[in-house]
């Protein structure tokens, strides 16, 4: 009997990977409560439910969603996890991807095979072209900018995005994410140098390093939404790199705000 | 008679230099009223602007404080500066720097000689070392990983300030500058993973490709603030490359903070 187990994080991925799966187990980091039912495990105990997964007949993992770091209680090790502590603490301190990287060879050491999401279902992440809206020259110009921007920062492990406004970088995406990235840009949208010029772009891109089965970049409906309250003229991301989520809904909303969203090659 | 003309910024730079300085001639940019009594004038003008230096016996002309990009009346241009717009508008698209060169460049063009702040008053600009509170090791990697992202983000002319702690990145800084930056990492401090681990630092380097002479970028008691309310560890900057504003007071408020202030070799 082979099943599936999916890793539940938090947003909307999850309960559509879900969704395509037949009958997966469905687990989360404990704290990082999902939208969905989910039974909880802790990074402190990583090895017991590993052996847990094995038992229950589980091949195949899926991450499914965002999971921020959790804080670990030295308390709550069992000695087998606690071995790989050095490990883990040793990426965690090179960032999210390293830490990722490591956790997730502990998950193939212990014969378990990671799948991307686009191997469940391949739709979620969209080939090159424009989805909505019309791409301006100046648009064009902003998204050239701030991918070179997020090319350039590729080796720190940092964000996955930028905004863009007339050639002038208006905020990085760094650890508190997108949402925050946005809020941001909204708050300082009157910076741009002619008001009546070009209103800036939203890049997203995965990092070069990033490891493509877990953790792709994700943009759905909201974040539709906070480009358009950031006065942005649309959204653009690497073609292939990126999961968008609820497309109909995330297109209705970009028709309604009159943002572009664009697959970029 | 040979005059030095000061353009006067916004902040606390432009009263310090105009103190050091015997009679100076004060000039600012129309629309970013400094803190001192100045002339204003248009980059519209920019041409006749020169010539009016010139005919006052300028010869040396320091520049003091930020300047923000102004907006542009194209019906303001006199004939001589619109043949530069071309020019100042291709570099403008390039980033403050290449902007604030073309500008430079026209200056000298019209033989103004341009001084750097350090050749009016030498000790504002610290040399290496620790000037307030304690450094630990931790502090010292969060400054390493800060000074690399600036140092990857230098080709971009994007932000010359980094918020790290415990590795990671909080925040980088962008168009809308160091205290909105502060402001954002004070936002978002609870994300940092271990909450009684390494506070963070905020380090502050002029960018790779800046004129030295102008736009160096500038801390002093507000920054001290600011940082205080994001609750970092300390303040941390390129020794040479960065000038420190009122020192007497940042110092102080750094000591009653619990803030290190380190320029950093």
């Amino acid at each position: 009997m082979s099943r599936v187990a999916v890793i539940a994080g938090q947003g909307r991925l999850a309960p559509a990977v879900i969704a395509a799966l037949d009958d997966p187990l469905v687990y989360a980091l404990d704290g990082f409560a999902p939208d969905v039912a989910a039974t909880p495990f802790r990074l402190e105990r990583l090895v017991p439910f590993l052996d847990s997964l094995i038992e229950a007949g589980v091949e195949r993992v899926v991450f499914a969603g965002a999971i921020r770091r959790p804080r670990l209680d030295p308390e709550a090790f069992d000695p087998r996890t606690a071995q790989l502590v050095p490990r883990i603490l040793g990426a965690m301190q090179s960032g999210d991807d390293a830490a990722l990287r490591e956790v997730l060879k502990v998950f193939e050491e212990n014969d378990l095979t990671i799948c991307g999401v686009d191997e469940v279902i391949p739709d979620l992440i969209p080939s090159e072209g424009v989805l909505a809206g019309t791409v301006s020259d100046a648009d064009r110009r902003d998204a050239d900018r701030a991918a070179a921007i997020l090319t350039g920062l590729g080796p720190f492990d940092i964000g996955q995005g930028a905004v863009v406004a007339q050639g002038l970088c208006l905020a990085i995406e760094t650890l508190p994410g997108t949402a925050a990235m946005l809020e941001f840009a909204a708050a300082h949208a009157g910076l741009r140098p002619n008001p009546n010029g070009a209103r800036g772009v939203f890049y997203k891109a995965p990092k070069p390093e990033q490891d493509r089965r877990v953790d792709l970049p994700t943009i759905g409906p909201d974040t539709v939404t906070q480009a358009a309250a950031a006065g942005l003229a649309g959204i653009v991301w690497q073609a292939g790199g990126v999961i968008l989520l609820d497309r109909d809904e995330a297109l209705r909303r970009a028709d309604a705000a009159g943002l572009f969203l664009w697959a970029r090659a």
